[in-house]
């Protein structure tokens, strides 16, 4: 067992500073473990799958630090993010007398780490938490950058807070029990990172794909820390989104349209997301932006991750109105990421007609 | 209408700026609405019995600054602070097609307060807000510093954020509708200020509170500002209360104890805070830390002020079982906010044998 620091990727906001450690068998390694905040209870948040294979490991680990380790099981899936989940996690802690001191530890994927995160930023109005990302889409997106929320009927992630982890811990290892479907959805944020901040990455996962979906340690290392690096860099200017940090949001827009309009659960938000970037790259190149030919590159990249480029039969009214709800919508106009040139994203408005044309272009025969 | 710029007193903590007005006739003066962040959308959120009071007049100073005045109404009192009550925000906000722009106005007493503020701070990970209180206990207290929450079952507030409003608009004119138990449980709060951080204050209440039963606005506009200066100077120290704040909680343990214990709603907060604070100047007496007659000064005051001196018949198991569900409670140890000397308040924890006969010497017969 190596005990050596693990080396890390630094998120620096206004407000905080943390570590993104990234490795193989961090679970089991003592120093990933080590100079969090002192508590004398500990609470591990996670789903039944997730936690039959590395809640033990995890407990293991905390034990030497906290006198007591609770474990909180949520059920898994997009569709159970809601008040109903997030509030087994605060009759847990209060059932079990922690307090504001406790620290929340987030093992699983997104959904287990938005909803931890959550509990985390308002239980008590703010206690401590560590993100534990078993998924390649939260080690590459969803555990970094201290975003939290629940869904809410009318629109995901309606409800949350800007929360900063203590620490994120990357253990690769556990990407070996990821079922294949979630491996290609967590591809679709790595594939993300290229078209709007970095080419040279983008050509890299074009070249490393097939040892990226055979589970290529080196590959998912460099991956994983390329991602973060990029998220880091745009966190750190933008915590709160009110500007540059939109561009992380690429493919969400009309993402979170399929996700909503097909009902949660149905398409995993990765799957969503590059279809979404398939439509986003072809708006960009709708609007003279980007070249045909560059959106149909990211359209075969996408295909060959094993992810949908084709998007779900939906009227076109329903998608504009799905739209208009997302979060970067302001006084009812879509804001949508754009590509401005391939490896450099922009937000803006675009004509209804075009937007219309697209997606036409690119769905499913009702 | 006198239309030039309010006085304030201005809270600065290290991520936020802004100015409590406080004057009668605030609601229809425009500049107390001036200056606010842009938005298409703004919503009031407010209770019935508010809302037909000030309703009309909040709506009709904002409409000059907004496309759209939205409001929402949520059932009054204490029991409703709750996951239910909260949603019916969301629900209007979500419906209203409302963005992360969309300005929330607070109309109300604390729990108003502390529910539009909680809304604001997680809806779309957080939207500016403006309190607007109008209850002595929300002018004082509650709207200022930026504590918001909703109760858990368990416990009060146990569920909520630190978010600081863009402004505090106290018009002393709405105390002119407060029922007299409200006006009293409000002075609980006030009388607070006095032995925690200032007994200059403590002697003008002594001798002013006649004047403030009678709601004379000169008096209640000194006893207001005073009380807020002393609020934004601790709150300005200590944003988190990871130290200092917890002084503002004199009286709170004990109080929450007597609102859970007695269920939601039976004790108005000022009044079970009132109860809390004789048997804390008690405890602080009984350990030796201030004479028993500054005890007894402090409890004549409270019930000159209409406000009960006697705690409810409560087991003292139970009444140590609630107290270490408090928020300050740190590994099961509770901590008291206790009285150092007259002016001086102190944080520290105390023998349970100490609490008991504290409370047995100040509880009605069971």
């Amino acid at each position: 067992m190596n005990d050596a620091p693990p080396s890390a990727v630094t998120v620096a906001t206004p407000h905080s500073r943390y570590d993104i450690l990234i490795d193989s068998g961090l679970l089991s390694q003592a120093s990933a473990w080590a100079g969090l905040p002192a508590a004398t209870q500990a609470v591990i948040v996670s789903n039944p799958t997730v936690d039959a294979l590395y809640g033990d490991a995890l407990q293991q680990a905390l034990t030497p630090h906290y006198g007591q380790v609770g474990r909180v099981l949520l059920p898994d899936g997009e569709q159970h993010k809601s008040w109903t989940s997030l509030n087994l996690i605060f009759d847990h802690l209060l059932g079990q007398g922690c307090d504001r001191k406790t620290v929340l530890f987030a093992l699983g994927g997104g959904v287990v780490g938005d909803m931890a995160g959550f509990a985390a930023a308002t239980f008590m109005r703010g206690v401590p938490f560590v993100q534990v990302p078993t998924t390649l889409l939260a080690q590459v997106d969803s555990s970094v950058g201290g975003k939290t929320a629940i869904n809410h009927p009318l629109g995901k992630n309606m409800i949350g807070a800007f929360y900063q982890p203590e620490r994120v811990v990357c253990d690769l290892a556990t990407l070996d029990t990821l079922p294949e479907r979630e491996l290609c959805a967590g591809l679709a944020e790595v594939i993300k990172y290229g078209p709007i901040a970095d080419m040279a990455f983008f050509e890299w996962i074009e070249g490393h794909l097939p040892a990226l979906l055979q589970r290529d340690k080196a590959a998912l290392a460099h991956a994983v820390r390329r991602s973060c690096e990029i998220k880091a860099e745009v966190v750190g200017q933008d915590e709160r989104e009110s500007g540059l940090r939109a561009i992380l949001n690429f493919g969400h827009t009309f993402g979170h349209a399929i996700e909503l309009g097909m009902g949660y659960g149905q398409w995993l938000h990765g799957e969503a997301v590059a279809c979404g970037m398939v439509l986003a790259a072809a708006l960009s190149a709708e609007l003279g932006m980007v070249s045909t030919g560059f959106a149909q590159r990211l359209s075969r990249l996408i295909e060959r991750a094993g992810l949908p480029v084709v998007a779900p039969a939906m009227e076109g009214a329903r998608w504009l109105e799905l739209m208009r709800g997302d979060k970067k919508a302001e006084g009812g106009e879509i804001r949508f990421v754009l590509l401005g040139a391939p490896g450099r994203a922009t937000v803006r408005a675009a004509p209804d007609a075009a937007v219309l044309r697209v997606i036409a272009q690119h769905s499913a025969r009702a």
